[in-house]
Order: C-alpha cells, then structure tokens, then sequence
C-alpha cells in the first residue's frame, strides 16, 4: 500500500488532517486501531475555539456543527462566595466559543472521508513507523488478521499519548516537559438539561468543580478528586451531592440532578514532546503535547497542529520548498506552550493542591480578585479561553512569498484548500 | 509622656504617619530604638510608585523628590536573547514610577518632623506594647539609659518584621501566612552612572540580575545568589563579571564597572500577619507584611497603609466614627494580597528556581512572551508595577457620608489633611 501521506490514528487530529489535505488535492491513508463505533463514542473534549470552529466550517465540515452547536459568550467563576461572569466578546473583540463535542466533530468527520475521502481503515492498528529519518517512511500495520506496510512521502503520528509513531523518534533527539497533578476530574454525563447558561468554574475548598454540557439535554458535569480515586468509589448521589457543596446552591439558582449516564475519572497531566517533527515524521495533538482539561485546549491544539501541517505540505506540494515543512515543530510549539501555560494557570487557579499552604491559597484568592476586578487581567484570561491565533507564528516564520498568507484568513484559506473554496458539500 | 498616637519606628510607614496626622492636627510621639544617621542610610527601597509620589507631594514632603527624583517610564525586560520594554504610561493612561531611593524619602521626613512635627525620639528602644486590648493603651521603652512609659490613645507598630509591636497581638488572634524561597539578592552600590536610563530585570538560566539606580551617579545592581550566601564570598570582579553575563552586554550595550560602595545579600520572603490590627494597636509596612523585593512593593504598601490609618483617624476625630478604623485591617489585605501576589507572580517569573523542572522552565518563558507579545498580560504588568490604587477599599467600606471622599483624589485630600492645603513649608 502507498500514499502521500499516511495518518496514523483517526481522533480529530488525523481526521480533520485527511479532510484538509483532501480538500488540497493531497493523497492520504488513515490508520484507526478501534473501530468506528468506538472513536464515535469515546467522551473528550467539548468546547471549540473560534478558529476551530472557523477551520471547521471552511473546511466543510461545519454543517451540523452550525446547526447544533451552542455558541457560548462567557463563563461563570465562583469562588470565595463571589460570582463574577467573563463577557468573552466584550473582551476580545467579539470572539466566543462553541459547545460541540468532539464525538459529533469526529462523526461529521468520519462521516466525509468515508463519502469522499481517502481509505480510512477502522481495525487497522499501527505497529510502528519505521524509516522516519529516510524519504520513504512507512508505517506497518496489522489489519483483518495479517500484518501490512504502508509506504508514504510523509507519516503523521495523531495517534495519541499512548501511540506508536512517537516511539520512532530516536531517543537522544528529542526531550520531554512534564507535570503530573496530584489530583484528577471524575467526569460524568448526565441527562438532564445544563443547570446553567454557560459554563461555571468554582474554586472551593472542598477542590474544583466544573459545571458543563454537551447538549441542551446532556449535562458534563466534573469533580476534583485525589489522585487515584475511582469512579466505582463514587455514588451517584454521592456525586449530585458534592457537585451542589461546591457549586454553592442559592435562592436563585440550583443544581438540576438527573440520571448519570457515563463516570470516569481522569488524571491531570502536563507533557510536551520536542520536537515534533523527526525527519519525515510529524507528530500533531496529543501524540505531542498533553494540557490538563481545565482550559479546554487540547482539542483546539490539535487542530491548530494539522491547520499549520495541511498548509506545510500544500506549499511544498506547489512550491516544491520545505520550508513551511522544517518551520513546522517551531510553528507549533510557540501555540502550544501558550494553551500549555494557559492550562497550567487555570488549574493551579481553580484545583485546591493537598501540597498547597494557606499562603498558597490566599495568593489564589487574590489572582481571582483580580481577574474580577481589573479589565488587563479579565481580557488576559478571555483571549487565552477563547483560543490562541493560529497564524501568530507562521507570520514569524513563514516565508516571504505570500504563499501562506498570514491571519486567521491565512488558516482560513488552507482550509477551503487551494481554490478557496469548502471542500465539495454531502449530497 | 502622654499622646494621641504612639508611633513605634521612624522608618518610611512611622514617619510619613506622624506627618499626615500632624497635617490633620492630632499629636503624636514617634520612638525609633535606633539613631539618626543609621535610619538615614540603612539601604532598603528605591521606586516609589505613582500614588506614593503624590501622597508624599500632598503631605508637603515632596520638595527634594520632585528636584531630585527620576521619573521612569517603563522597565526592560530581557530574557532567551531577547529585550522587551514595558511602557506604563502608553499601557495606564499616563501612570509612571519614580526613582528616589527610601534614604531620602526618611532624611526628608526626619526634616520636616523634627521642625515642626511632634517628638521623634532616636535611641528610644521600644521594650513592650501593653494593653493593647483595653482603652489605655501604652509603650513601654527604655531612653537615654531609663525606662519609661508612653501612655496613649492609640499604638501604631510600624517598627518591621523583627519588631515588638506585632508581639503584643495575642497568638490566638492572629493567623501567619508565608513563604520562603530558595534564593536570596546580592546587593551592591556602586559609584558609576547607570548603565541603562531604566531598570533591566533580566531572567536567566544562571539566574536573576537587576540593573536599577539610586540617582544619575550611583548605580544599584543585584544579583540572585543561593540560599545562604553571604556578601564575603563575593569579589567584587565576579560580581561584574556574573552581572554581565546575566544581563548579556551585546554591541549596542555593555555593563559600566566602577567602584563598589556596598553590599548585602537579603534573603526572600513573602509574610503577611493578619489582621493588621488588635484593640487599639494597629500595624502598618513590614510589621505587618513582607514582600520579596522583586516587585518593589515594600515601600509603597507601607505608604497605603499610613494613608489608610491616617484617614481613619482623622475620620474618628472629625465625626467620632470609629468605622473607617473598624475597616482598616480588612481595607489595607485588600491591596496588601494584591502586592504579594504581584511581587510573588514577578518573583517567579524571573528567578531560576533550584527546584523547578524543564517543564517550569518553559512555562517561565512562555510566560514572558505572553508579556512581551500582548497588550492585556503587558497591561496587567504594567497597572502592578506602576501600583494598586490607594482608595479601592475604601471605596468599598467607607461610611457613606462623604467624610472620606474616593478615588485617588481622596488619598491626596487626606495627605493635605483637613483644609486641603500642604503641610506647612520648610522655610
């Protein structure tokens, strides 16, 4: 088997790559160890960021997004008894973010590629990427029982944390950021409509609290818990009950309980891989970097990724010059140490820390007073959520010649693909 | 001896309130345990903030500061190779800092208090404040080789960290809140004009340097050094030497070497003792609190404090409210925890943390290129910097009858005392 570019792993990273390089007329094949049903269901991230809403939509895949997402102006944070709401387009410009679950921006998708696509193969897991440091890089794999080679010009690892293709950069040539928290999230679906508006962020002494949604009738609701605890250790009124104490019930406003359908507990986790790039290996998303879910980055990163990668391969595929291609790691890494200090904020903000001292605790009191009392610090905080400029760095970096034009038109336009227009819409 | 307010300590806090509440007509005794030429030339610090300036020029304290005083708009900042100037007026609406070491701001109250204020007592060793909690309050205190007994209305501690006043709160009232870092500052005067027309903080691998000034001939340079160090392992061409490599000389700018005069290495520490008052006892500036000097806060919060206490005295004379007293622990935290916040954020920011991960690292200079790459993080950097308004609280707890008028304005009135003009002038 051949391609131009083999796509390791079928999350939003890999999927929406496939699309965009597609849409640039750009051959690709698309590895996925689970299978569909799976990658359907599996319960991340939620909230999308004005660019990734925008590449989405000019990607073609933003129908149903448009129909069914829930554009969110703002969030709530409760802490010290306060509560003081961000006004996200008051503040930035007029930018907000959208409730759409990644399940849903996966399905749109999966749902594309199959129509009109490259071969994206469900069941066919990658083994290793091999050659990465020669021009012919291949990926082998094993599918319907037996084991297969695909030949590509240019392999992508989105195969996650846990995946392959980041093994195959050699040990010396790369170094690893790490923070691990000592605390997770129990998350839970719920189906009873959200209790509020918007999202609400508590800081209470008891530990975080997050009150979010995935739907009008499905709330996300998540719980700040030691690290190692189990969702089995967990009630489900237990749950309700928690989540109330630190959501801090009042005359005007109260927790809505419904049936839990879904509890899980996640561990919090800080980890940047550099370089991202190995010879004609990319690593894009969370095969490379890792944010603890407070802030909402880690879907909105790897987008940010393949954006800047489908817009590399395309220049170099018109121009024959590499030089988006070699900018790529840097490119990226400028973004994703922001959405990373960002991350780390808003938890270190937001988490009660068993290892914190009343100092500690205090200064964080302090920092909330002043995102709630001072414009500065309030914007500071409404431009890191609501996402990061794609184009910042490829303006830096990206080469003179208006090939990659810059702004968020520039990300934009690559979307569309080189035509400027969407790719071609369902039947 | 008998007063209305006994101050204990002539530094900036003890002196500057004798001055507002001579302006406002009530008496008071200041006793300072230590002599004339050592308050006048003990090193502390040197940036007044744009509310200190204006408080002192109100109080009629601020001929020589405006002759000799050096008004600086912006800091640089210089890390991984790169400069960064913050400009405060452009990011405050006309705010600045004003460099006029701490030296003269004492040698310019010791002036005026001892022509025409009340006592100021040099060599008078505070032993005890005692009955704090009743309506008598006093200070015992040993003078020209006997004890005596200063009986008053109120006791104002303002006699720093290692003070006694602060003893006098009983344990159980009374909550510490703290932190040490791993580091200290290595401080040296030098006779040579400074070698940039601003501060410099520089973040660097080897650690934290600081190119600051005491006037257009002294310069004031530190160095952050291990935990534990002492001055003597320090030569005074290694000194040079590291500061060069910290603040990184390039063609357009190298390090002016001269002689040494001084120096000190003073360790970090952030300490607030809460609440700022007991009974009839008030505490203000480093009795109270401590701030690692990073930020230059020290100075400018005893200065809020004073004002504060000042007023509220002045308030319960005028109307016999004892409100604005009641209010003054709670009124000053409010801006105390801001300034820890901010000295404790720029701390860390820029020092190199023995302790600190690759990760921690990184987040540092993600952090600095936040600020160096947006308005609303410069922004927020540049409001702390150029300092936290007087009055905010105030606003928040002052009475309602207009006795203590808000906004900045009301700090500058209260300074003016009563009718609204200067403290008398020297003739």
């Amino acid at each position: 088997m051949r391609t131009t570019v083999g796509i390791v792993g079928a999350g939003p990273a890999g999927l929406l790559l496939a699309r965009l390089l597609h849409n640039a007329g750009i051959d690709s094949v698309v590895l996925e160890s689970r299978d569909r049903a799976y990658v359907e269901q599996r319960q991340r991230a939620g909230i999308l960021e004005q660019g990734t809403v925008d590449v989405l939509r000019a990607a073609g895949a933003g129908e149903r997004m448009d129909r069914e997402g829930l554009r969110h102006d703002g969030i709530e944070l409760r802490f010290d008894g306060r509560r003081h709401r961000v006004d996200f387009p008051a503040l930035t410009g007029g930018r907000s973010v959208t409730v759409y679950a990644q399940t849903e921006v996966c399905k749109d998708l999966i749902a594309l590629q199959l129509e009109e696509g490259g071969p994206l193969l469900f069941g066919a897991e990658a083994l290793a990427v091999e050659d990465a440091g020669t021009d012919r890089p291949r990926v082998r794999f094993r599918y319907e029982g037996r084991e297969d080679v695909l030949d590509c010009d240019y392999v992508v690892g989105c195969d996650g944390f846990w995946g392959v293709a980041r093994q195959a950069v050699p040990a010396g040539l790369s170094r690893v950021f790490e923070r691990t928290y000592p605390f997770g999230w129990l998350g839970v679906l719920a189906d009873v409509p959200p209790s509020h508006d918007e999202l609400v962020y508590a800081r209470h002494e008891r530990g975080f609290a997050l009150l979010s949604m995935r739907s009008p009738e499905v709330s996300r609701l998540y719980l700040q818990v030691p690290q190692g605890a189990t969702a089995e250790e967990w009630e489900d009124e237990a749950i309700w009950d928690e989540l109330e104490r630190r959501l801090e019930t009042r005359d005007d406003w109260r927790l809505r309980r419904g049936p839990i359908t879904s509890k899980s507990v996640t561990p919090m986790r800080s980890h940047v891989h550099e370089p991202m790039r190995y010879g004609r290996l990319f690593l894009a998303g969370d095969a490379a970097h890792i944010v603890p879910p407070t802030g909402a980055k880690g879907l909105n990163l790897a987008v940010g990724d393949v954006v800047t990668l489908a817009r590399a391969l395309t220049h170099e595929k018109e121009t024959g010059s590499a030089a988006l291609l070699d900018a790529y790691s840097e490119t990226c890494l400028r973004r994703v140490w922001q959405a990373e200090r960002f991350s780390y904020d808003m938890t270190t903000l937001l988490h009660s820390d068993p290892g914190a001292s009343p100092f500690d605790g205090r200064i964080q009191l302090a920092r909330l007073e002043r995102i709630a009392g001072t414009r500065a610090a309030e914007t500071d905080l409404a431009e890191g959520y609501t996402g990061f400029p794609l184009d910042e760095a490829v303006r830096r970096h990206g080469p003179a010649d208006g090939a990659a034009p810059a702004g968020a038109e520039g990300a934009v336009r690559a979307a569309k693909g080189r035509a400027g227009h969407p790719g071609r819409r369902r039947a």
